[in-house]
């Protein structure tokens, strides 16, 4: 495939007080960027390369299509219109209506470019719940808007269904349910929302080019449950899902004991995982193991969406906002997976 | 302190047509029992050792007592009275009464002698659940038999309250409910559970010489509910518990997010760990991090009972039994840690 031909990676800048900015430039110095584009705000670039001790310029182009055009060494911008004025001037680490109001602005403007294939997938710096909120942005954080704004280009009412997955070198874990009480969670598992997952996980095995994805699906009791022993969501749950899902195709197995599946699917040197992904029932179940050898090189994808989006795995650490002291490792790897999900 | 003078540990043999003799056997070869004695049937014991290829003797004794009597390069086996007859005879990887009958009789006398001083820690080899039931035995497992045999001693009606740890090289995990299903477990969540749970991690962190352990509790939902937003439980119990504890100068701080607590406590090369300890709330929260890396040197510990008790974190692998093929690691663990915990 010709490379140039290929249209670039966008990633958005995240909120403007975060280590969203110097991340990015963190990682494009790095080489860690190859073509993709920043979307974002030139004066807070600037600002976050100079807080970097990056001396290196900052290009302004006016659409992602003019990266070819940028003289090497200098850091590709693509500015949108409509981000508020003064951004390079608010202080790092505060929640500001502004930054909030910038950052949605940048997603936006870069779903439109990934969605008109004028770009080739979405990697977004971290946003501030709280700045969005402050802007009056009427949704929680990213996955929310990008659902909102996949609904909005297709035409349709209804966001298509999403799932997280976290991947690292090791493992890639797809959740059922996210970000509700342990409690809750159990009440909201059905047989429709699990074969869904299994669906949504399989179709991204393949575009990771695997033609059958081996998809193992971890249990929500000890030992799955013991057979009815402790816990009877693995008979009358789980169990009929991975059946439904195995009738259309798909190579799920399970459920299986959650304590030992995660290790099972370990790939490692001398250890080759039994499974290409696992789909774990809570948060926690599948983020323990994925976060336990280190966050650096933990990816956040968002599955179901009509394109590829990944972001890293981490907030806005405002604490460290403004010092050069972030990693952009975990950038880094959510831009090498886009690229690896978007087949560029 | 002089070696000699202080008593042997005891390893009780396990399930006879389990893989416990041969673990056992591989593990004496292989000098990782230093000067314990097993407590078993010899018969079982010398087919173990042939079974593995070891063509060393066993030296019957009368008492843990007798093991500096033992020639070097023979197994020191004590065999309690009572052991029903033509054990070595059985079958391997069969549910047996007989082999149940013997396996609690061993544990019975062990604790005996741990508890009269004559023994230094107890390490068991595992057993089987269904051949303590064909036995009449009227335990599920070691640790509620432990649980009676510790209130029998002590002349108490009820037993005292345990807790299971589970260990390896890099985390130490105490488990504040165990086999209940997770709907149950967050049911039976209390501030009085969890003080009584901090409690045994500080005496048992005082055992491995910390003057004061650090205790990190994880929360039990995402984000440890994120103020009220995903739950309530570490609002309304575990953070009044924590408090409690620290109220009798227990260093328990929390609680964490279960998903990036685990990563902190862990204890690696260039990794210094936060904790010493950590109490999760679920069987899968602890678990899933302690069995990630492999199952091979995990160790489970009951901490509670007036005596060291350690264990291998496998069963008795049925299929495995006789094969000669069964890693002895985790039991060498075991007995490390044992080890460590009586100060031996």
């Amino acid at each position: 495939m010709n490379e140039v031909a290929r249209p670039p990676l966008v990633v958005t800048m995240g909120d403007a007080c975060g280590i969203g900015p110097e991340i990015v430039g963190m990682a494009w110095a790095r080489g860690a960027l190859g073509s993709a584009v920043v979307c974002g705000d030139v004066a807070v670039m600037r600002r976050a390369l100079a807080a970097t001790g990056l001396a290196a310029p900052v290009a302004r182009i006016d659409s992602p299509a003019d990266v070819p055009q940028v003289p090497p060494g200098a850091l590709p911008v693509w500015q949108p219109a409509g981000l508020p004025d003064g951004l390079a001037a608010l202080a790092w680490g505060r929640i500001e209506a502004a930054a909030g109001a910038a950052a949605a602005r940048c997603i936006e403007a870069a779903v439109e470019e990934v969605v008109a294939g004028r770009a080739l997938a979405l990697v977004t710096a971290p946003i501030h719940k709280e700045a969005l909120s402050a802007a009056g942005v009427p949704y929680p954080g990213h996955t929310e808007m990008l659902q909102a704004l996949a609904a909005r280009h297709a035409g349709r009412a209804e966001a298509p269904a999403v799932r997280m997955m976290l991947a690292n070198e090791e493992l890639r874990v797809v959740l059922v349910t996210i970000h509700v009480a342990l409690r809750r969670a159990i009440e909201l598992l059905d047989v429709a929302g699990i074969v869904e997952t299994l669906r949504i996980t399989h179709a991204a095995g393949q575009r990771f080019g695997l033609a059958t994805p081996r998809i193992a699906v971890a249990g929500l009791n000890p030992h799955a449950g013991e057979g009815g022993l402790f816990g009877d969501e693995e008979i009358r749950i789980i169990a009929p899902a991975i059946a439904a899902a195995r009738a259309e195709g798909i190579d799920a197995t399970g459920p299986y004991a959650p304590d030992t599946v995660f290790m099972r699917a370990r790939e490692a040197p001398g250890h080759p995982g039994a499974f290409d992904f696992v789909v774990a029932m809570t948060h926690d179940h599948g983020l323990i193991p994925v976060k336990y050898l280190g966050v650096e090189q933990g990816v956040n994808v968002t599955l179901g969406l009509p394109f590829v989006r990944t972001s890293p795995d981490h907030g806005t650490a405002f604490d460290l906002a403004g010092t050069g002291r972030a990693d952009p490792s975990s950038l880094e790897a959510a831009v090498r997976m886009a690229r690896r999900l978007a087949g560029g």
